[in-house]
């Protein structure tokens, strides 16, 4: 028995979009679902009260950053990263492939791992699928991923093939390495690049390892929508029904809705929370660069259909004066909004796919959202 | 009728101090009493939920930030400060003085007022009294601090002397521009720097003008404590019983507390918010550098005898790696627990004081908060 279960409640009738639930040791979640970023134990600016008060479910956090900084055993020591920083939901924590591959120059890949630099400190690690899977174990995610290379966009096609057939052998090494089955669930990782035949080749393979769930990572890199779209609704073909599908580092509403529309079930992205403290909030009618000296005497909300404590309480004047004057609260509260806008739309999403209308509420969502 | 009204309810036979409460038009405070600071209309990091949460019953703001920016002409149309940050407890706002005076090569003083050139983009400006109290009308607060001079220290006998005596002018003409008297309070301040009969003399001058609250400022520039105390202590001998005594920009435990003993309401500081920023807890064994490699793996609460939210819920190590990675959380659990810490002392004060035992208190306190 797996750590993880997923179950299909429905499809949608008119798109195709699941309707389901995964269950895990920390609760059930409904899915679709977005699930906010915490990198550093922490969702920035927010408290654990205030993410579930906004309908956070789950949410990720990033290996390689826990690695660094305060490392794994300080974390386990102290009874594992819920406990650590009193989040008692489900957590799902990436790898830390991503990061050490974007280190660039800083790191070097072999079959055993990468050898890299700490960007903190410039001190010399290696991370192995073995020791990706010894540091997830510590932290204690419900969902733990397997150690994958994301190859850049673009790349060629020999590279991207090599480097799906070692994800694979990878994520072979992380199963075997992988003991504690029964509480935390290991989820593989489909690459291929923008190859179909690659894609493929990788779906097949990753998904010949029964694992309780798999996400598809090399999308959003750089890549145009269209493509970015091809590609996806292609890979998906390959992955079981029965097991749940995650769309790694994805979250502007049109990608979450057109994931969705390809079969998605989960979602992760610091866009929402790294605009937010830049000054611009996500709102129904539109981004809204409420740092604009447009906005300096607008006593309107950010978003009038928006429930978040911000829009319930606080004007774009006063944002914007907390974003100039470079105040905490600022941050706080466009963080705040930004992530209630997403989980917002992904309930709305969960009932029209229920509705069996998910195209015409995407049609009604956009209309709005790109009238200006 | 003055907006704010003073109202004696004990003084403690032990050390003379007051219990008493400020009524003014958001509500009674309990005196004595700390007031949390926000600079730029907001309390760093802080909603107004969560101050009320701590116990704050009144906070204070900065009339030079606030003019620069976002300027008092549109806090005025947002409603006043009160409704700009959603605060609808009682305000305390300074005249913008020591700030501009704090400017340095940046401003010119003359009998009518002070020329400064903005910190933020160089542009001229002048306030006097009049545009003082014309500002703070604007924001809206409960109670004005007048125009004032805070003279250096170490200061030339002459210059207190000038400066002083220009100060009671520039009170009278803050009396004379103030026409909304029903709902906003002007409190005076007393100078004359470290020279006992310049300080009778100012407080003889500034109190012959009725007003409904006097403060003490120019201590705590830089002087050794004794001297301070000392001359706190001969100030408060010609300050009216009947009036709220506020002793300005003075926040350290051992400073309330000595404040309290020489009769003083009132007291405002940057302090425990500015060092929460930078890693730094008060609590009642003393401070605690939490940024400290000796926390590192210290799973124990800030404080043990806090109630706070922080104390509740994090340990040391996780706020360490909080501030150690300079997440906003870091400085919002610390900034929560430091504002605790002393509304929870004031508690306390006017506890003892109703038992007539501060002096007791006091030492009970000290052999805790000076242990280690």
């Amino acid at each position: 028995m797996y750590a993880v279960r997923y179950e299909l409640i429905k499809e949608c009738k008119q798109s195709g979009a699941r309707l389901g639930r995964l269950h895990t040791p920390h609760g059930i979640i409904e899915t679709p679902i977005f699930m906010p970023v915490g990198t550093q134990a922490t969702v920035k600016s927010m408290t654990p009260e205030e993410l579930k008060e906004i309908g956070s479910q789950i949410i990720l956090s990033n290996t390689y950053h826990l690695y660094m900084r305060p490392g794994h055993e300080l974390i386990k020591k102290a009874g594992g990263l819920h406990e650590f920083m009193q989040w008692d939901k489900p957590i799902l924590t990436d790898s830390g492939g991503f990061q050490v591959f974007s280190l660039g120059p800083l790191r070097k890949i072999t079959e055993e791992g990468v050898e890299f630099r700490s960007h903190l400190d410039g001190s010399r690690h290696t991370i192995t699928p073995e020791k990706a899977v010894e540091i997830q174990t510590a932290l204690g995610s419900d969902i733990m991923m397997a150690f994958d290379e994301c190859a850049p966009y673009p790349a060629d096609r020999d590279y991207v093939k090599k480097s799906l057939e070692r994800t694979t052998r990878w994520l072979q090494r992380c199963k075997d390495a992988h003991k504690n089955t029964e509480n935390q669930a290991l989820f593989g990782i489909v690459q291929g690049g923008m190859y179909k035949d690659l894609r493929e080749q990788s779906a097949r393979e990753i998904t010949a390892i029964d694992l309780p769930g798999y996400a598809i990572g090399g999308l959003s890199v750089g890549e145009p929508k269209d493509i970015m779209y091809d590609i996806l609704g292609h890979t998906v073909q390959f992955l079981p029904e029965d097991k749940p599908r995650y769309l790694m580092g994805v979250g502007s509403p049109d990608d979450l809705l057109e994931g969705v529309i390809r079969g998605v079930d989960m979602f992760d992205c610091v866009l929402p929370t790294r605009i937010a403290r830049n000054g611009t909030a996500m709102t129904s009618q539109g981004k809204v660069v409420v740092r604009n000296a447009t906005y300096a005497e607008d006593f309107s909300p950010l978003d009038p259909e928006c429930d978040c404590y911000t829009c319930r309480n606080y004007t774009k004047a006063y944002i914007r004066h907390l974003i100039k004057a470079n105040e905490i609260l600022g941050a706080r509260l466009l963080t705040i909004h930004n992530l209630r806008f997403l989980l917002k739309l992904m309930e709305n999403v969960r009932i029209a796919i229920h509705e069996d209308r998910l195209l015409d509420f995407k049609e009604e969502f956009f209309k709005k959202y790109y009238k200006k």
